[in-house]
C-alpha cells in the first residue's frame, strides 16, 4: 500500500534553507493528510541595516507559500533591489547581502514585532498566516544564537565572522577552522519544538546542510536529547550525492568539523540511535534510518553496520515528482522500522 | 546693487516641507555665497512600520539634493512602492502612508543610527553628506515631539490623531479643533539651532505652513525667544496668496487656531518684533518684514500698521527664476531694515 494512504499523522522535520524547503514540498505531497511541523534553523539569522533577517525560515515560508524565486532558490520571485542600491548610495555597510524590496517587507514586519516584544516563534506564526505554508513552522529557538565561522581573515589574523559574511560575501572560500553557534548555551528550544519531536509519528532530517543547518539545530540544548528520546523513528536524507553536496557548500562546512563529504560519513557523524535499533551505533546518535543516493550505493553496508537502516534511492530533487518519491521513501523506511519495533 | 553681490554672509531659514524646500532653492540661487542654515520642522515625524520618518527634513534634503519627485513634491523621483504593497499584503497597518522603496533606505539608515544612540541632528548631517544640499540642515529638536490634531473621529468621539493621519489619510477633511505638539514641553532646540538664529545676518520664514510647520518650530522652548533676541532682521514670506494657501491645506490649520486664511492675518498672527521697529506691534512678535503677493496688495497698509515692514511681490514659485526673485526680495527687505536700524 502506498504510504500516503496510511501514512503517519504527525511528521516533524528539521530544516535549513533551500534543500530543506524543496524537500518539504515533496513531503507535503507525499503525506497530504499529515500534520507537519518544521523546526527551522535560525543560526543563519542576521541583523542587517537594523532589520532581523531569518534566511532559512523565510526560504521555507516563501517556498511552501509559492513566493520563492525559482531561479535563485532564496528570496522572492519578481524581486527588485531598489532599497539595497539606495543603501549603497548612502555608503552604509554591508553591501554584500542580497536584501530585496519584497523581502524587506517581511523583515520590517518581523523587526517591528520583535521590538514590540513578541518572540520569534509568534512572529513567524504571524508571517506564515499570509503564506499558508501547509506546515507549522517553528524557529529552533526564540533566543538569539548566531553561527560564526573562524577564518584566516583577508585583513589579517584569525577571527570569527558571521556565517552570512563567510557564506555570501566570501562564498565559503576562506578556510573554516571552526564553526560556532554563538549564544547556543543560553538558547532554549522554542515553544512546541520539543513536543513536536517527542509526539511525532516520524521525524525527518531533510537533505539540509549537516553542519550549519541540521547541526545548528542540534546545538540548541534539549533538541538533540529529545531526538534521542522520541519514540518516533528518525529518518535522514543524505545531502551528499556522489561525494558532493547537491547544492550549497556543505563540503566546506564538513571539512571544518573533520567529516568527509560522503553520504556514509555524514550518517556516521549523525550516529545511530539506540532506541529502535539497539545493536551497535553510537550511544548518542540521532538516526534510525538514512537514505542515500544510487550513486553512493556502496556506502549502504557501512551505514547499516553503524546500526542505521539504510535505503538506496535517487536523491536529486529535480522536480516535485522526484522529491515526493524521496519523501515517500523516507516515510516508508520509517513505517518499516515502526513495524519492526 | 543686486543683493547677491553684497548679500548677507549667514542666513538662517525655518522650513516646513514642500513650500519651504522650494523657496530654499531660490534662496540658494539668490545668495550663492552665503552660509545657509535651515531649521527643519520635525513635528510631522512619525514612526511607521518601525521606521522613523521625517517628512519635512527629507523634503528639504531631497529637493536641494536633486532627488525629489518633481511631480509629487515629496518623496523620491522614479520611486516605486514595492515594500508598501508587500506590507499591505501582510495586512499590517497603516496602509495610507506613502512609503516609497528609495525613501525607505533613508529611513533605514536613520532608524539604525537613532537606535544606535545618535541624535537626530547627527543622523541628519550624515544623511545630508550624500545629498550635498548646499545648506546646513538642522532638525528643530533632537527630542521626539509630534504634532497631533484633535478631531471628531469617524469612529466616534473627539480624539487626537497624529498629524500625518489627519493630513494624509483624511486630507485634513476632519475639522481640527486643536493642533498640539505632543512633547513640546520636554523638547530642546537641537545643537546649533539657537546659535544659528542669534548669529545670523538675516532670518527668513519661507512660505511654509504657519501652523504645523513654522508654528511647530516656534513651539520648541527657546526658539521663539531666540527669534525675539536675534539682532538679525526676521523676514517672512506669506504662504497665503489671494486668500488661499498656495499649496497644502494651510486653511484647515489656520482655522483650527482661529486665524483667517489671509496674508495680513498671518502677519498679525506672527506679530511684529520690537527690536528693529520699536513702534507698535505685539510685544512678543517675531516679524520685522513680510512679503505679500500682488493679489493681496490691499493688505500692505494693515501689515505696516502692525509695525511690520511690508513689500508686495509676485509670490508664486512657478519656476526657479520666480522663486529666486522672491528670495532676493526678502533679502533686500532685510538689507533695507538693517541699514535703517
Amino acid at each position: 500500500m502506498h504510504p500516503t494512504s496510511m501514512g503517519p499523522r504527525r511528521i516533524t522535520a528539521l530544516a535549513g534553507g533551500i534543500g530543506g524547503a524543496r524537500f518539504l514540498r515533496g513531503l507535503i505531497a507525499a503525506a497530504p493528510e499529515a500534520d507537519i511541523t518544521v523546526i527551522g534553523n535560525t543560526g543563519d539569522d542576521i541583523w542587517i541595516h537594523g532589520l532581523r533577517v531569518c534566511p532559512d525560515l523565510d526560504t521555507v515560508m516563501y517556498t511552501l507559500g509559492g513566493g520563492i524565486s525559482q531561479e535563485r532558490g532564496w528570496g522572492r520571485e519578481d524581486e527588485t533591489f531598489t532599497v539595497k542600491d539606495e543603501l549603497a548610495a548612502y555608503g552604509v555597510e554591508p553591501t554584500w547581502f542580497g536584501l530585496g524590496d519584497r523581502d524587506i517587507a517581511t523583515h520590517l514586519v518581523r523587526t517591528q514585532m520583535l521590538n514590540a516584544g513578541y518572540p520569534l516563534s509568534a512572529v513567524t506564526e504571524a508571517l506564515c498566516t499570509r503564506w499558508e505554508t501547509g506546515v507549522r513552522l517553528l524557529p529552533m529557538t526564540d533566543e538569539r544564537a548566531e553561527t560564526h565561522v573562524v577564518v584566516d581573515h583577508p585583513d589579517g589574523g584569525r577571527r570569527a565572522i558571521h556565517f552570512q559574511e563567510w557564506w555570501v560575501r566570501y562564498q565559503a572560500s576562506l578556510t573554516a577552522h571552526a564553526i560556532v553557534l554563538v549564544g547556543a548555551d543560553d538558547a532554549k528550544p522554542a515553544p512546541g519544538v520539543v513536543e513536536a519531536i517527542e509526539q511525532a509519528d516520524v521525524v525527518i532530517l531533510p537533505p539540509s546542510n549537516p553542519v550549519v543547518s541540521i547541526g545548528t539545530i542540534l546545538q540548541v540544548p534539549g533538541i538533540r536529547e529529545s531526538l534521542s528520546r522520541t519514540p518516533a523513528p528518525v529518518i535522514g536524507v543524505s545531502p551528499i550525492v556522489g561525494g558532493r553536496p547537491v547544492r550549497g557548500m556543505a563540503d566546506a562546512c564538513l571539512s571544518a568539523i573533520g567529516v568527509d563529504t560522503a553520504a556514509g560519513a555524514v550518517a556516521a557523524h549523525y550516529g545511530a540511535r539506540r532506541t529502535l535499533i539497539p545493536a551497535g551505533g553510537a550511544a548518542d546518535g540521532i538516526l534510525d534510518g538514512w537514505l542515500i543516493d544510487t550513486a553512493d550505493a556502496e556506502a549502504a553496508s557501512a551505514v547499516r553496520a553503524l546500526g542505521i537502516a539504510c535505503e538506496v534511492r535517487p536523491l536529486l530533487m529535480t522536480d516535485l515528482e522526484a522529491t515526493t518519491a524521496m519523501a515517500s521513501a523516507a516515510l516508508s523506511l520509517a513505517s518499516g522500522l515502526r513495524q519492526q519495533a
